[in-house]
């Protein structure tokens, strides 16, 4: 982040990209959905996974040709609370919203849904897929996998993607609690913004082909080493973070038959094309009375954020919490970009031959 | 650990356990239950939640009269795939294997099911519920809330339990995959074999009242400051430590119709006393063939056991690999117990007017 972002309208970077992505091919149904969940990033305050990625991740990968622009998504086996969804190779976030829906329908029908994804592509953040689940007063689950970029403890090869996991949860007059987490030490996207502004990063996040900590990313060599799982080294709890992302990539890659990400065979030029999915939805009202339910996440929140703090911090944050703040912030006074994505988006719509008109 | 130990038959010491708590007015069915377990944990070298803990845990708040010894757990609330019960405040052992398996019935029959249970009492290790899916090529899911010594990020009070969470997938050849772990850096466990050996503690396990970090826990005053939530650090990745924490007291405690572990009330001198649960079950036929599943199971595992490693490390280890070898070496030559543990349980017998007879 920087002070040189300027700040653009929500529906206007919508309608804008809604334009683009029909453009390059996506018709607009599909467009659209893609369109309102990158806004939807932006708004939260998740740069890493808006708009920036139209042109450099998405649009890159929609004109080498690796996406199936009109992906027909199928249920190929099905249970009352599960099912299996191949993607057909198209958008991860088309594929993620079909699939979403289908573990909703199944959630109001038998109380759980869950289903795994296989044949998809990066479908953005995982929390956008979890809090859908918030409207019909559901729990909602969320996570993927995709390109290995984490090594297993004690390995020095990236053998696990981040596979991030969301989950989501309904709340009364309290924000929604919304956590999103890669399950290595940080995010992909940490690496991204450290690269971009030259900052070292603290020791602990990466590890090279020796194990030996990495602090300089730009000097780091890929495919040897790589970031750490959660938890960071043996003594603090690496299996942990490890066997998460295993959890992600068993439910994920060989739940949806597909498989773990150590063993997918990815397209060297089309990286991040590669990804299966899982999405789960619990209805609370199978369980308690939905008033109940939230009145308890409520005081729990409460409670929380009343916890004594240490010198120097203020108040505890609750999962969500921050994200909720910067939608009504953002609402109200725009998103905020930075000036190389205004850049980017400006190639794109003269490259597509429409306007970015912003004013 | 110390080399001071004494191997005992596991069959012998699950007699004695069925005796002891039998003895302590527990019905035989769930004393059956409950050493079964018990016994498993020590079978799979988990010395923290085995038959040590048989008479200084639980024996101990059976002999103090809060655990209701005859229980009647039962379904308060379901739909198809999923339930709440009430464990009637029994062992958590005997709730928890009843709920375990109501979850598993509805996954035969939806593909999933997911039981939240309240009023319950600690139940052990978490793995033993979620591997009861194991024997039926399901998924297994289990969490627990307990009494608060975790602290959130940037807080000085404890507020959470360790909140175990544990996933069991079976697999072909390879043996199972089993994650069983805290959501904080380290175990509850740890903290106790480290005041027991009067060992100093690593940096970024536990800090005091004012967040600094303590290394010597014998000093530690307990109320003020607590374990961290896994990620140590809000640099490296605390808040996901955390956020994991509140999603097994939110499944556990809010979804079952208690609280979480920050509001709980907890009888001072029943320590460990209140607990909530949450159990899941995901029939793998209603997604994938389930011969196809084990096999890229077994795949994947090989594939992570052959990946390169850094200096110093032999192998990468899988979630459940340890433990299932354990258990081949304790069944052949017995489990090992510490001295300590030994006459704890010669006390037990002594009070019972039992025998511990190991011949």
């Amino acid at each position: 982040m920087s002070d040189k972002r300027i700040r653009f309208d929500h529906q206007k970077l919508t309608d804008f990209s809604i334009k683009a992505l029909e453009k390059l091919g996506i018709p607009r149904e599909d467009a659209t959905i893609t369109a309102r969940m990158l806004v939807a990033c932006d708004l939260r305050g998740v740069e890493s996974h808006g708009v920036a990625h139209l042109n450099m991740f998405y649009g890159r990968r929609i004109k080498l040709g690796v996406i199936n622009l009109k992906p027909k998504p199928r249920i190929v086996s099905e249970a009352p609370s599960t099912a299996v969804m191949d993607g057909d190779n198209g958008l991860g976030f088309v594929v993620g919203y079909h699939a979403m829906n289908e573990a909703i329908k199944r959630a109001e029908n038998t109380g759980a849904g869950f289903v795994a994804v296989r044949n998809s592509t990066h479908f953005g953040a995982a929390a956008y897929y979890a809090m859908m689940a918030l409207e019909h007063d559901m729990i909602g689950f969320s996570m993927t996998n995709n390109v290995p970029i984490v090594v297993a403890p004690g390995s020095s090869k990236p053998a696990l993607s981040t596979n991030p996991l969301a989950v989501a949860v309904p709340t009364g007059k309290k924000p929604p609690f919304v956590l999103d987490m890669a399950t290595s030490v940080v995010a992909g996207g940490k690496l991204e913004i450290a690269r971009r502004t030259n900052q070292p990063i603290p020791e602990g996040w990466v590890v090279d082909g020796q194990g030996k900590p990495v602090t300089d990313v730009t000097k780091r060599v890929w495919g040897e080493g790589g970031l750490l799982p959660l938890g960071g080294t043996p003594s603090h709890g690496a299996y942990k973070g490890f066997g998460l992302a295993l959890v992600v990539d068993i439910l994920s890659g060989i739940l949806s038959g597909s498989t773990i990400s150590t063993l997918a065979k990815v397209d060297p030029k089309a990286i991040g094309n590669y990804s299966d999915h899982f999405f789960g939805a619990l209805r609370i009202s199978s369980f308690v009375p939905v008033e109940q339910f939230k009145k308890t996440m409520d005081n729990a929140i409460a409670a929380l954020e009343a916890l004594p703090t240490v010198p120097g911090v203020t108040r505890v944050s609750v999962p969500g919490g921050y994200e909720d703040a910067m939608v009504k912030e953002c609402r109200a006074n725009g998103i905020p970009l930075e000036p190389a994505v205004i850049e980017d988006l400006k190639k794109l719509a003269q490259e597509l031959g429409i306007e970015f008109d912003m004013a």
